[in-house]
């Protein structure tokens, strides 16, 4: 494919299914929510489908999106705790009763435009280990999550259970156990009123291999059930979960072409290498050098020095790594390309629609 | 126009022409550089055409887009210091005549790919005081831009002097001098061997009043031409600049909506504010809460409480404002209509192509 013009996102479809299955295996009876932010290719959607999932929501259009790729509404969760009235009647409207809410404004949105639907509310939880944390932007405290499933429950709507979020890419899987601990008390007290809630969305945050290995997926599946069974006992939830990353980021490789190679000064170590793809091109979770993706060039085995990566817009802060040592070949000049892996997540919707006049993003799909 | 869904960004021209027309009258004699980055609106380009400012231009799209305006290309200057080499000849092609370089790299490509062309190259400054600052990304150490210059002048470039940027929103008119002083004695030394450098392109970073206002144009420009005069004497070079933001940011507000009003926890004393469009929708420049946006609500004047302000997507670094206090009324709701003031540039242009499903920000112009 070296005659594109790069930049450009390969994504392999395949590979992006085959993550599916395996952490459907590895949770055995727990549905799979694709979180469709991560990449919404619509025919990594349909795939996703004819495989059995079932798809985490964050707008109208992401609704559209998995209906028309094929998804029954019934298998569509719209897990976005900020919503306009209008978007929320709108997905009630296409048959979507599945919605998260995390406030008092929020459910009572859903009571007058969602009536009788299934909702969870969010809880705040810890996003210690994480590399793309949550901050408090999401999620209540238990007391109120109490108080707010009590108001859904007397107006109408069928409140399920709550869901919690240990942020993205989570490296240690013991970090979900407390707020299952919190929810096991949460439930028992509920139940105690004669709430019974019955379903525990555990979220998603389960990592993928980037530049540093991270532990296998089993071992996320084992800690979570290990932690329902120490903290639920015998009145075990329903899981549900919500991997995006997990699912999507193996499948794509950002094609690039080096730009410039430069240094600053004569006393200068290492070398500026700029890209053709940058901050505002797709690659927005370098920002604080939070993602580090592994790259690949066509003098890989031969020395390297330091680099400092950056991209080729006139902003300043578009600059990928210089904290992070990333060691490149000497060899290295305008117009080699290089391969930025792990890329199939976050990046292209990222893109800006055209900071600087380039262009966004372009994606080529590689089917079955 | 309150029929008109938002998010938007409604841009009144005549705003940014008067704003040219004032930084013009400031630096009587200089040509103004617009950078086109900071919004390629393509009436905006044309009225600034019309009013007889140049243009700073980063890309191939943005030669394409002034050319298309009526800017003839003896008045544009492709000042991105990293480019590709296609796109130097691509903008060769078309007329232009004046690029930025920092590196041997950049300026080999120059020699190759624009023959006999002016160049200008960008020396390293600091930008202590900038609310944007800019970084070690763009520019040289001063001892190897005199060596750039040497190889330029042997290479059949015509090596014309150098630029320099001091970050942009600029709150300090005396953060000019040290590049000045530094440049003043680089084209000493560079006269002394024979190369005669006759322009310095004093670059941008002009500010604009946000929430908290900044000193007048004037200011900047007494600075400057007090500051050539001091280091140059009589062998004072002709001057450019490249505001982006001093022109556009007045011409632009955002027309947003509040979709949520929420409480974490029944300690939290902040309210969260949640409207439909955050740092993915267009407000990137909100990073690290860098620019400080002014906004208006319909209850202005009424009592306020201290707010946190966050963007609609499930996106938890889409934050706008939790660190620096903004204070709005306590009537606000869901449906309200905030507006986010001086929004005209590094916004419409940064907004992503869909990401969460989110349409990209939409403008909406108003010309003469």
């Amino acid at each position: 494919m070296a005659e594109i013009d790069t930049p450009y996102l390969l994504i392999d479809i395949p590979v992006a299914v085959a993550q599916y299955r395996r952490i459907a295996a590895a949770f055995p009876g727990t549905p799979v929510y694709y979180a469709v932010k991560a990449n919404p290719e619509p025919l990594l959607v349909r795939e996703l489908v004819a495989a059995g999932c079932h798809f985490d929501v964050a707008s109208r259009n992401e609704v559209d999106l998995c209906l028309s790729a094929g998804a029954p509404p019934a298998t569509l969760s719209f897990g976005n705790t900020i919503k306009k009235s209008d978007d929320i009647a709108y997905a009630y409207g296409k048959g979507v009763r599945v919605f998260a809410f995390d406030s008092l404004g929020e459910v009572e949105k859903l009571a007058e435009h969602a009536p009788g639907a299934t909702v969870i509310c969010r809880v705040l939880a810890s996003s210690q280990g994480a590399r793309w944390p949550l901050s408090r932007k999401f999620g209540c405290a238990p007391e109120m999550a109490i108080d707010l499933i009590r108001w859904a429950a007397r107006h109408g709507l069928d409140p399920a259970g709550i869901c919690f979020h240990v942020g993205s890419q989570q490296l240690d899987p013991a970090r979900w156990e407390p707020s299952i601990a919190d929810a096991a008390l949460l439930y028992a007290k509920l139940r105690s009123e004669g709430i019974a809630l019955r379903l525990l969305n555990c979220g998603g945050g389960f990592p993928v291999d980037y530049l540093a290995p991270c532990p296998p997926i089993l071992a996320y599946a084992d800690a979570i059930a290990a932690a329902v069974d120490r903290h639920f006992g015998t009145a075990r939830p329903e899981l549900m979960i919500e991997p995006g990353r997990y699912i999507a980021a193996p499948c794509g490789v950002l094609h690039t072409e080096v730009v410039l190679v430069s240094r600053k000064s004569y006393a200068d170590e290492p070398r500026w290498v700029y890209l053709d793809v940058g901050r505002f091109g797709g690659l927005a979770e370098t920002e604080d050098e939070a993602i580090r993706y592994r790259m690949t060039t066509p003098y890989d085995g031969t020395r390297t020095g330091p680099v400092i990566l950056a991209g080729p817009t006139c902003d300043s802060v578009d600059i990928l790594y210089q904290n992070t040592t990333y060691d490149l070949p000497l060899a290295l000049r305008p117009g080699d390309q290089v391969r930025i892996h792990g890329t199939g997540a976050y990046t292209a919707t990222y893109a800006s629609v055209g900071f600087n006049g380039f262009p966004p993003l372009r994606t080529i799909v590689r089917g079955r």
